[in-house]
């Protein structure tokens, strides 16, 4: 089967941003092909837009405002876990030979909408519909069975804002402390707001292509190595009563490790999806960074640290570089290019030559995993 | 290369329906795995739901409707032809391993809105942003350079209305006239309301499968065996300056008879996109039916009509069975299954071992092509 490489990658700024998606797109796309100018815009054959953006046609759109005519180009829509699903699907239809080179650009605009999306079709919470009361259940379970502290999901949030103050393309600049976090404003028990990720405005793009293409396009690609996809459901009643673990995570991860024939222990760094806090420290257990139960020492013993056993989230992760829905997944892959090719300047991670990003949607119902090496 | 099967086909009746997406998009895919019952709902890794519904991670919720857990689901968005591109990308992602079975499920509920979606990104139209601007331009061109009359254009809308009263589950049961058409209300010059397709609410599914389970779940898979796919833009302005032919139309059918080996009149018959009456006749002499100028003449002639030499929109068309946006797409497939299999009723096609699909988005910028044969 052919191999997938990615060759290109672009990202905005991440924040509150004045230009529209429109903007956004054409931004990041354009970054994207100044990263690797061998790449004519003539030669792309797939525009996969993963976005959560009400606007139709929007994939059609972008690609003729970047001046591309594609065979295909579409928008991908899966929540929070769009930009992996749609870099998985256009890594598919590279080896099924549909498609010679794609760009998959992620994009959303939040901060012209009065609220985040809401699980309107969420019949099993009630009238409580934001997404912090699920985080909230889950860490309160972690806390009650494992004896978590607020601390340690506190460690979580300092470590990544530090990160993203490493990096320019970062919403959140300033680095924070564990005061900072432990007074800042109840959300829901025992999340504050900084457990929490912000909404944001972004895009991030990076450009796949086949093997025998990619070496006459740079001289540094990086491969996909292995893919891991699971959609448990969409209704938090739905998934997993148990409250400390989540199947999809799992099973995506499961997929993804043994198509790379890597166990966790190869991977050196990690974007993971830190929607909340305790995210992350499930995250680590889920994937086997460490034992279950043990992902409160391991944040606190600075194992997901630079410089730690596996660098999670180097780029600030959701907390730290904001989190627009459909560009999150992209900026993932953007960030573990950059670490693998030793572009990630201050916040670089040395010697990484595997890394993994992990999208999630909807309390966990979905995920998404990709592993990436380097030559 | 793994050759793909569809396996399995539901539709739901096309028109002014009370229930919700979610409704229809249950009552679509239960059809659709009634009609297969070899088919597990356990066996289903990618659920693909083909809409410009703005509900987000509808794709989740419509697989935890019915029961599914697939690796892969998200939503496929390409306007008016997000169903054509969600069975090319499904059967693309067979062939590269990524799934084994997939279900494509194309739904629309349009009647709760008050107007069809409009193209509001279009900034060369001004402010003229209904549909039917860009066809009555086509129409008038095509008038003046070839002297097509308005009834040629009328016969589309007779012979689609014919055909849809032989679908139960068209939105138009009733066959109309000429006159009926000629007399109907003026929308834009010279298209009248019976040249337009109508909004409507539906929804359709199919079940895509690699070539070794298809034959352990059927012994009458339809195989996809060529597929074409082009994307020339999104703005009305930016596409063709001629208005007599769609270059996304040319470019889709050439790559789909290319990779199918079979020419235009080694297809009995076909789906086209006949949003509005014109279309169809563009597609007739775009595809090869017929030489550029004769469509007038071809629908004249009755060759587009069952029994004719190629038999084209036996379901009604968008004219006849209504166009639920997302859902279209999928509903041509629907079609050109039954009538391969010799399932289509009283609106069968005799002998029928090829048929294609084309269907089109945001005036014609976009195509997407599939040619299916039967073993």
């Amino acid at each position: 089967m052919q191999r997938v490489a990615l060759v290109g990658y672009g990202i905005t700024k991440f924040g509150r941003r004045e230009a529209s998606w429109r903007d956004l797109a054409s931004e990041a796309g354009k970054a994207c092909f100044e990263s690797c100018p061998g790449v004519d815009r003539k030669g792309i054959d797939g525009v996969f837009v993963s976005t959560a953006d009400e606007e139709p046609y929007l994939a059609a759109v972008a690609a003729e405002n970047l001046g591309i005519k594609p065979r295909i180009a579409t928008k991908i829509e899966n929540l929070c876990s769009s930009g992996g699903t749609a870099i998985t699907i256009a890594s598919g239809l590279i080896q099924a030979g549909l498609v010679g080179t794609a760009l998959v650009l992620g994009v959303e605009k939040m901060y012209h909408k009065k609220t985040v999306p809401l699980l309107t079709w969420d019949f099993t919470r009630g009238g409580i519909l934001i997404p912090a009361t699920w985080g909230a259940v889950y860490a309160q379970k972690h806390m009650t069975k494992f004896g978590t502290t607020e601390e340690q999901l506190a460690r979580v949030s300092v470590k990544n804002h530090r990160n993203s103050s490493m990096n320019p393309h970062a919403h959140f600049q300033e680095p924070i402390t564990l005061e900072n976090v432990m007074n800042s404003k109840p959300i829901v028990t025992p999340l504050k707001l900084f457990d929490c990720s912000s909404r944001s405005d972004g895009a991030a793009a990076v450009i796949l292509t086949s093997e025998e293409k990619a070496r006459t396009y740079t001289d540094s690609p990086i491969w996909i190595v292995g893919r891991g996809e699971s959609s448990q459901g969409a209704t938090f009643g739905n998934i997993n009563p148990l409250y400390v673990t989540w199947p999809a995570v799992v099973m995506a991860a499961r997929q993804a490790y043994h198509a790379a024939r890597v166990k966790p222990s190869g991977i050196q760094v990690a974007e993971l999806h830190d929607a909340f806090t305790i995210n992350e420290i499930i995250q680590y257990e889920d994937m086997g960074f460490c034992e279950k139960g043990k992902g409160g020492k391991f944040i606190e013993a600075g194992e997901s640290e630079i410089g730690g056993k596996i660098a999670v989230n180097p780029s600030g992760g959701l907390l730290g570089r904001g989190h627009p829905i459909g560009a999150t997944g992209v900026a993932q892959a953007v960030e573990i290019m950059q670490q693998l090719r030793g572009e990630a300047g201050k916040r670089q991670v040395s010697g990484a030559v595997k890394g993994l990003s992990m999208n999630l949607s909807a309390s966990v119902s979905t995920a998404s995993c990709i592993i990436y090496a380097r030559d």
